[in-house]
């Protein structure tokens, strides 16, 4: 019983489906050859590009695709970054952060001098939109913040967030890998600057995602790795790149995780919207209030939280609480979750996570509730 | 019928058996989950690496999992670059290089103002192993050369430029992408310091390869990209990094495609390694010696070249005639192939290039050799 969807999800069949065929019929290196299946195969990646722009509201030439969320936001951090970032300057992010939207931009502050403010949690780990926005200054070179953070599952308020920072002259770069599978993602409304996801959390392939980015900055910032068909000339002495997106696509790209992120989009959004939403909603409010009634149960986070939900059980270490249900073959997702600064505030080593997709059921989130009450039984008598 | 494998290779069937069953069976993100499932996906990875290791006489710690070659040779630009290129050095490489092993090196030298050494061919577009040496000096900081060049397939003694580049006190970084699919690669015969190459090429999927380096360089180069799996500590003051070759794996790695490079790899050892050479070098001699009895051709690179040939047909561009092959349903490359400091060096545009792969037979070559001739009766017949 799969309840760490959070990780990576589960894939439907469509998205097997879609690398089998782009293998078996559709293999070719793209925006290389001068024949059909090489034509074909670069037709329908530049048509994906489309179908990922529209998904969030943007153009295709809006869209990079790169492995996934971590390298878009470090390709952010070490590209656009130094165009932004002085000595003088403050780069903003949240003590809930994953390490992958936190140390691009600490090491980036540590490379330039600038200010590294880390916006401090409450007791519940959530760090609210109106606390990022009090941290605000004229000196907020860059926000960075993730839409859906992975612990607490907590919600900001992306397009606020965006205003108070574009107010001060800023530029604003959302994490979405928690928030793309569990709301409609439009950045006409969010505004944000950049925007990164994974294809693997959206029920798609493995080792690819996207940046989003506003087309004249992707315009402005240099390429990080060099190679295939980013270029425009090279000479001896020099070379000079494609315009963007493909100045940032170096090298032979994942062909066919484009082609399975295609997949995965079309499944994804052939159901509605609302009632994906509604599905989820549900099963976090029965997980929510099922652990509450536990004795001894933390959960954190708000009940308005996304795709997750953190605990920990008194007495009981989530490591060994993590095993225990792993025992009743339940897959929950135990340890810091690569956010070591937020557990640090909450003064714990790490929580336990459930977290749910689609295809989750009412019948999953009671399992993981017995078990986890049982699991209470079991160590308290144990001690 | 294709004739384009150094582009990619087509995938035999094991390949994407192994893709469909990890998501079916064994999906789980890496390194993380405290669940069976998670664990056995993350055992299963680490046995993966230790095969690809195997593969090229390396142990497991010795490879780093990237998207590919050029993401392999743009990691040690970046991180291992700065460590020994100072303003006084020495950049050697050959005007045979694919952009992919030329521009980062040429960035490199721009950003430390290193000297940029390009090796010249010769009139058939070949940069000797005797050539490349003897531009080695006592300056020279690191040798970046490719064992099988994309446009002649010529294959230089990599053993022989190692010993000279370590003999001077630089490093040498090489180029596998076309020689892996092709050779047995040994690194302990090989002595590079470094050694990339990518799945894709040896009929695995796309968006994975491997950065094979030497164990106390990767321990000293810094990681570039940040997040996941790759720390070992992180605090608001500061993050430390876990041991190579996690520390340069930032975010979740395209674990599908580890799964399918295992299998490609168990597809190209489980037949001889001798038998394969002798198979593809049968196709390449009579591809070679059929075009060179057209009238009006001009053949690149040297007969004891491996994987491709390169050709052009006085007076007819290689993209037309690449356009006939099309109309024949052939399928080869047209085009500077990545390689424009090569056509610069010929003064040619483009060449038309066709390579083969295990699948490969003589019919293929006799139908491309054929419509070649017919290309040239056609193309004169307009005039």
């Amino acid at each position: 019983m799969y309840l760490d969807s959070a990780a990576t999800a589960q894939k439907p069949q469509i998205v097997l489906d879609a690398l089998t065929d782009y293998y078996i019929n559709q293999n070719a290196n793209v925006h290389r050859g001068l024949y059909q299946l090489a034509f074909q195969a670069t037709e329908d990646y530049e048509k994906i590009r489309q179908q990922v722009g529209e998904f969030v509201g943007v153009n295709a030439d809006n869209i990079v695709f790169t492995r996934g969320t971590t390298e878009a936001l470090n390709l952010v951090a070490s590209s656009f970054g130094p165009l932004v970032v002085h000595p003088d300057s403050e780069i903003l992010v949240t003590a809930a952060e994953h390490h992958s939207n936190f140390i691009p931009w600490q090491q980036l502050a540590k490379r330039t001098g600038a200010k590294f403010v880390v916006v401090p949690p409450d007791d519940q780990g959530i760090v609210t939109t109106d606390a990022i926005i009090d941290h605000v200054t004229a000196k907020t070179a860059i926000v960075a913040v993730a839409q859906v953070t992975n612990v607490t599952g907590h919600v900001v308020d992306v397009a606020r967030i965006g205003q108070a920072v574009h107010a001060k002259g800023g530029y604003l770069v959302v994490d979405g890998a928690q928030a793309v599978a569990h709301m409609p993602v439009d950045m006409r409304q969010l505004g944000a600057d950049f925007y990164a996801f994974s294809g693997h959390k959206i029920y798609g392939p493995t080792g690819i995602g996207a940046l989003v980015g506003k087309k004249q900055l992707l315009q402005q910032m240099p390429p990080i790795a060099f190679g295939g068909e980013m270029i425009d000339m090279v000479t001896e002495a020099e070379s000079t790149w494609a315009p963007s997106p493909l100045k940032f696509e170096a090298g032979t790209p994942n062909i066919a995780g484009v082609f399975g992120l295609s997949a995965a989009i079309t499944y994804l959004t052939q159901s509605d919207a609302e009632a994906r939403e509604q599905h989820e909603r549900a099963l976090l409010d029965q997980l929510r209030t099922g652990l509450q009634a536990i004795p001894g149960m933390t959960v954190y986070g708000d009940s308005e939280g996304v795709s997750v939900v953190s605990f920990n059980l008194a007495g009981v270490h989530p490591h060994d609480l993590a095993t225990y249900l792993d025992e009743q073959s339940i897959a929950v997702r135990a340890g810091h979750h690569c956010a070591q600064p937020l557990m640090t505030q909450l003064n714990i080593p790490a929580t336990v996570r459930a977290s749910v997709g689609l295809y989750s059921n009412e019948d999953d989130v009671e399992r993981l509730l017995s078990a986890v009450r049982a699991a209470g039984r079991y160590f308290n008598e144990s001690e």
